[in-house]
């Protein structure tokens, strides 16, 4: 569909493709978008109806936003702006160069550039960054009858009418109803007798991932967001609790993995910005090597004597690092889902220690048969063997206790991981060996 | 709120304890029911209104409703089964010995018991097994009243009501309607008329994580399943797919933590089920290990001669393991996200070498600086210098090329991730290393 769309246009069928397009989704027509060089966006955004292309314009990355804004006549800007949702511009304007910033602001009205303003205030990564303005507020004294008289009047600017809300007449939030409650409901009840009382709602500092678990752990739609008096100022809907989580996941994966979270897509960012974002971690992760390996340099006398000692180090290092990061991934992950509280330190960290004794089990008297059998050496066996027992007891320790210490510290677990683990879970193994062969071997 | 219950439970306060509960959210009141002793989960079950309890049961895990379920009468066993969807009934069956699912089967009639066996056919992870059957079925000759009578009527058992679906006699699926078109729609238009045609829909074969993505994507509340013959068969709901995508992130962290992924939170699975689920990836591991632990027996004579050339080891490992790491994160979650595709290749390829040049350009100057600086050797200096280089470029081009590789060959690139790339790596690194010596220092 979007392949042949995209034909069309560059063949200049601008007909045929304003009929193919339009029966896109909005979404995939954004995509459709992004493919396009930009004088056909241009062109493209004019052939569709107002309507459609309005719906894809929020779908659009910042780049090709920017390019249609600038090549629209203020009239169009004004219609682009009057049918998205206020949460939309607002994630747009915080993209934009000042000066688009300003343009869409002049052409908003006073009312609509007030609120515009105030929710471009809110910090990002809270509450009030990802809400919305524009829910249906009804009042206790309705009766049902004529809250869908007003849902009927107002639901073509809303964002949801799944779930309305109740207030009273200083905006304070007094309860949540939900459109099928309504339709259950006889015409001439009140809603303060059908609504939920005492909802569930959020400040607008409350943190973005704190909310998008909410919805995940309560199955929410929306959620109500209030000030500090309790006055509702907006609602967050589900979609947008969907990609803040999809985002948090991905910053934990690139935490987890020693980078500085980023901002756009991979293919979005530029090599330079890329380099930026994970030379930090890999200069201190360095200095941490050399650290290890300033450890090596005190047994030399010990590989000196036998240099066999010096090929069992990336196995032990190795195995370290990854039951280490096992551990440290399991623990921030079910953090993260709050499956795992700080209640619950000890009993993580006997439950690792058993797993490490039980891996233990497995891992040394492998490294002991293969090593006696092909070097005909039991004493230098046993040495390896019991070092890859204690490196497995050590990383597994450290890999639960790091983050949960962290976590306690008020610092971001993720940030405990594997890299981080790994590299002081070298020294560790790499000290607790060659004492072992200073021991055992008498080196 | 959820600690006072369960002191006034413990206290033996039963009428004060039941009046706290009630005003609980189900899905607290389920988190409640954990913390109890088995005879006291029967005995507050019992206590909270029928309504109440059979909502929190939904919530329980699977050991607490065996609980309740065995402790319960066949009459409360069926109010139970009543006031629960469909695909919370099926959930919970999966999980419940044979004896349960015969006895739950028998107090349903045949007409739910027919459904419940076809839904628990589907296979685990097909969009089919996360469906359910409880949705508003409409005609397209229907007049807007009529169809707000019909959902009136039934509503109080659907899952949702906030999309309905039209579908003909063949029960063919032919359009979908939101609640919010019905109201805004004359009473007298037809539904054919209001109905969005040719809607999204999946079959019941799909993937559940391909259903979740859609869902993000093109920011759904629910979506149509559909049989072979387009027949409407059920719907997914967007707190199913929320589930489904945070199990795909778990696992994906599993996997690229070299762990079988597990079915269960981390407190509820055993320490042996820990262990069976990590040793198998790092025997692997450990073996090539030792891998690289035989190329570098290969340079005895090397070291042997220069002892501090070992020292080196360390750092060269974790670097290179640690840029793989970077990369293979970066494009696993990409491609988890759709936003990197298997024709972005070669872009990709080419960006992480930009990359490595990047970083190589700060970490290897200091290398060469500070082993200058402290060892008096320009030449050992520039060796390592040179050996972080390209093990930078190495491994971040192994990070990238290895998860896509594994994405053409249909495997999950997940198990590509850093232990694996580590181990490969490490042997390149160390391989470079010693040849580099050779070459410059003449070893």
């Amino acid at each position: 569909m979007m392949n042949r769309a995209l034909e069309l246009i560059q063949d200049k069928k601008f007909a045929e493709a304003r009929a193919a397009v339009k029966e896109m989704n909005p979404v995939d027509i954004a995509a459709l978008f992004e493919e396009l060089e930009p004088e056909q966006t241009v062109m493209l955004f004019r052939l569709l109806p107002k309507e459609t292309a309005a719906e894809a314009f929020a779908y659009m990355t910042p780049e090709v936003q920017e390019q249609v804004l600038s090549a629209l006549t203020d009239v169009e800007v004004q219609t682009v702006l009057d049918s998205q949702f206020m949460d939309d511009t607002v994630d747009m304007l915080e993209e934009m160069p000042a000066n688009v910033v300003k343009r869409v602001l002049r052409l908003t009205d006073s009312e609509t550039r007030g609120m515009l303003n105030r929710l471009l205030n809110y910090a990002d990564g809270s509450a009030g960054s990802i809400m919305t303005t524009e829910y249906v507020d009804l009042k206790q004294d309705m009766t049902v009858r004529q809250a869908f008289d007003h849902i009927r009047r107002t639901a073509g600017e809303m964002e949801t009418i799944n779930t309305c809300y109740v207030t009273d007449r200083n905006r304070i939030l007094e309860g949540v109803v939900t459109v099928r409650e309504l339709l259950m409901a006889e015409e001439n009840t009140l809603l303060g007798d059908v609504m939920e009382k005492e909802p569930l709602s959020v400040s607008t500092d409350e943190s973005d991932e704190e909310v998008a678990q909410l919805f995940s752990r309560y199955d929410l739609l929306a959620l109500p967001v209030v000030d500090r008096e309790n006055r509702l100022v907006g609602i967050i809907t589900i979609d947008d609790a969907v990609d803040v989580l999809q985002d948090a996941n991905t910053e934990d994966f690139e935490k987890m993995a020693a980078m500085a979270p980023s901002e756009n897509t991979y293919l979005k960012t530029s090599a330079f910005t890329h380099a930026r974002k994970r030379v930090v971690w890999l200069l201190v992760l360095m200095i941490s090597g050399v650290i290890t390996g300033n450890i090596i340099s005190h047994y030399e006398d010990a590989f000196a004597a036998i240099p066999l000692l010096v090929s069992f180090i990336p196995m032990l290092m190795d195995t370290g690092g990854n039951c280490g990061s096992q551990s440290a991934t399991l623990v921030i992950r079910g953090m993260a889902l709050d499956e795992i509280r700080p209640r619950d330190f000890f009993r993580v960290v006997f439950k690792e220690f058993k797993v490490s004794i039980l891996v233990g089990a497995v891992l040394a008297p492998v490294n002991i048969l293969w090593i006696w059998l092909r070097y005909q050496n039991f004493w230098i066996a046993l040495t390896v063997g019991l070092s890859t027992l204690v490196t497995i007891c050590v990383s597994k320790l450290m890999g639960c206790i790091l983050p949960m210490a962290a976590k306690r510290c008020h610092l971001d677990p993720a940030i405990m991981a594997s890299p981080l683990i790994t590299t002081i879970v070298d020294a560790c193994s790499i000290f607790v060996f060659f004492n072992m062969a200073l021991l055992i071997l008498k080196v």
